[in-house]
């Protein structure tokens, strides 16, 4: 098992990875100190619940706790604040109190909905998170809960930090292909804007990652949530430093709106976007083997580094804008300078951008 | 003008007391430094909003801020998530950003909304709170924000401090008498749990408070602030102190709850209980002249201290029951020992507080 705490002062709590975590689900408990006698409310959704549930209940109800489970529909459509009025009645029929636990078990939906209930059932009880996709060791870090409104993602939600996350690989082994390559796009992130030799060692291993190898996938998350974990100690609240965390998503964000949720997900949508940046680097003068280093890793992890051809430029211009009103004329980006660091430029010639989302179309 | 500062290490902030606040109000948003740049979301309901947001809307914009005013229906029901949903909808189409202020202009079920709203929108942003009701000196101090759930009141929230409070006597001119004196009730249950000169003071000057005379209500009002804000700062998060400041409303709340919201406003509900806890006082073997004093006052105000003949004292038991999921046969009450002073007791037989209860209906 590897372990790492991310450093907050008073608010730290460790992430345990490994193996076989699940079915001592209920000595960890013990062991933070979560109290038997309020009772636990364990979030998951319709796809994860018959994978994984089970062992997890039963493991908490050996070692003494009463849980009720509250299954939310599988996908995006779930952070939702109707879905947080339900968990808010499950919660009051279990008879969860202020000493009560929160449990998140599935991928990241599920961890930032059953969040945001934690952080604002009684205006804050414990929360722990088990998160059961690759995507989700960045949503376990960094305590950023939250839930979408119709007219923005991620809008109403707090900074929750959970009590422990408890990351088990075994739940991995259930989760679609496509579903790992796309968190394992989130996993090079942290490399390319943190740590050069992670991206070789991806590199070197991804056929490892890819086939789910428990000894290489616990190490690349642990290197994932380490380097957000340094990132989100030094920036909890985002100020500055934590939007290098943002590499590549301005142009994702804006190709999973034009496309329609769903069509491109979203480990894929930032890879495209991350070799966008990377191009930019080329025209702030930076190599440009930074842009081809980038799309040849990707493309190795099998994550599309071109968008569909139908999607016009225009539209993935104006979510850009709408997203980040942007002042007329110039953009912020995060731009890499080279594998494994990148920096914050705020004067991204907005005619670049253009240019080199065209030049990202499939054709 | 009066001033008081709420004490909570770096959330600490000031009350401002005093007649005219509102029309200097863009000064006051200026000095604490809120943005100018960033669009200001105004909250208010649909009471409140002719009768004052003219004065406060003037001001920010004479002062440099673009407002955006939203008017929710005036009454509990509007703390609700569909009422967040709509604010935060509000919120995004207003163009507020991360460093926006929501202001709440309102009693205190626009404090209680606006608050969450402002603790929810991107995580938390600035918040300005111009109380119009007297109950909402209590409200404007601590820092809890919520909406209710069908199940349950204040049961979603969060705990956001604002960076100021802008109390402008004016505005009470124009609210209710019954709910002057509900404010009141509060006020005085401030003096109960604390300050025994304030009681007296009050009982001295009940006329002027009802006549709304700008002196004494400013005293009051600042008084009843800084019970609540002395409480609050020792104990922020409602771990034990806090609890005196629920002198009244176990039984309070059963009642509003059994009466049907909205025939026995809040502070006439607490006001029973109040008489309530003080004949509890008695049982315990304190002078019987606390609950007669008690009682006394509260006549002077106009206040209720018997509730209506019709209501059962099983149903009431049986909110209060399941209000506070009480340990078979005892039950946890704030209890007076003196006036202005009260102690937590854990141990009241619920045969006592039936026959109270008993004792308390009007015939
Ligand atoms: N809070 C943060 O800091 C943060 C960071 C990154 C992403 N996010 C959020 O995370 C969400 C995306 O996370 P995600 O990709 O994990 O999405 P997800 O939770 O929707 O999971 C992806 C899909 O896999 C299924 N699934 C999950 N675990 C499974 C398993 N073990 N076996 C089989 N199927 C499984 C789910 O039902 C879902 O259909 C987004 O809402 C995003 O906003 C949050
Ligand atoms: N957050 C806290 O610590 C805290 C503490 C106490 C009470 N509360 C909450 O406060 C709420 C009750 O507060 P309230 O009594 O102020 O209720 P309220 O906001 O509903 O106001 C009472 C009535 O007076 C009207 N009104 C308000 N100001 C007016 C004015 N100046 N002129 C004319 N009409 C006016 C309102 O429209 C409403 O009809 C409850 O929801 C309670 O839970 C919160
Ligand atoms: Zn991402
Ligand atoms: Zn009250």
């Amino acid at each position: 098992m590897r372990e790492l705490t991310v450093d907050l002062g008073d608010r730290s709590y460790p992430i345990y990875i490994g193996s076989g975590l699940m079915a001592k689900a209920g000595d960890t408990f013990l062991k933070h100190g979560l109290p038997i006698k309020s009772p636990i409310l364990l979030v998951t959704d319709s796809a994860v619940v018959d994978l994984h549930a089970d062992k997890l209940e039963a493991s908490l109800a050996h070692a003494g706790y009463r849980v009720t489970t509250a299954v939310v529909p599988s996908g995006e459509a779930s952070k939702s604040l109707e879905m947080l009025d339900e968990l808010i009645g499950a919660a009051l029929e279990a008879g969860l109190d202020r000493k009560s636990t929160v449990v998140a078990l599935g991928g990241g939906v599920v961890g930032d909905l059953a969040g945001f209930v934690a952080a604002s059932f009684m205006r804050g009880v414990r929360f722990v998170q088990v998160p059961t996709t690759v995507l989700a060791h960045d949503s376990s870090v960094g305590g950023k809960v939250a839930v979408n409104h119709r007219l923005a993602k991620n809008i109403i939600g707090a900074f929750h930090q959970p009590e422990f996350v408890l990351y088990d690989l075994d739940t991995l082994a259930t989760l679609p292909i496509r579903e790992v390559r796309a968190g394992l796009s989130e996993v090079i992130k942290h490399g390319l804007i943190w740590k050069a030799e992670f991206v070789e060692w991806c590199d070197d291993n991804a056929d490892r990652l890819l086939a789910l190898d428990p000894d290489a996938l616990g190490y690349a998350l642990y290197e994932g949530c380490l380097v957000k974990s340094i990132v989100v100690s030094r920036d909890e609240r985002e100020n500055d430093l934590r939007a290098i965390l943002n590499l590549g998503h301005t142009i994702g964000h804006a190709l999973e709106a034009v496309a329609g949720y769903g069509e491109l997900v979203h480990g894929e949508a930032i890879a495209i976007g991350m070799v966008g940046s990377a191009r930019l680097a080329a025209q702030f003068g930076y190599s440009p083997d930074i842009a081809s280093e980038t799309e040849r890793i990707f493309r190795k992890f099998g994550l599309p580094v071109r968008f569909p051809s139908e999607l016009s430029t225009d539209d993935i211009m104006d979510a850009m804008m709408h997203d980040k009103k942007f002042a007329e004329g110039s953009m912020t980006f995060v731009v890499p300078t080279a594998i494994g660091s990148v920096e914050i430029r705020k004067d991204v010639p907005s005619t670049w951008v253009r240019e080199i989302v065209d030049g990202l179309r499939d054709c």
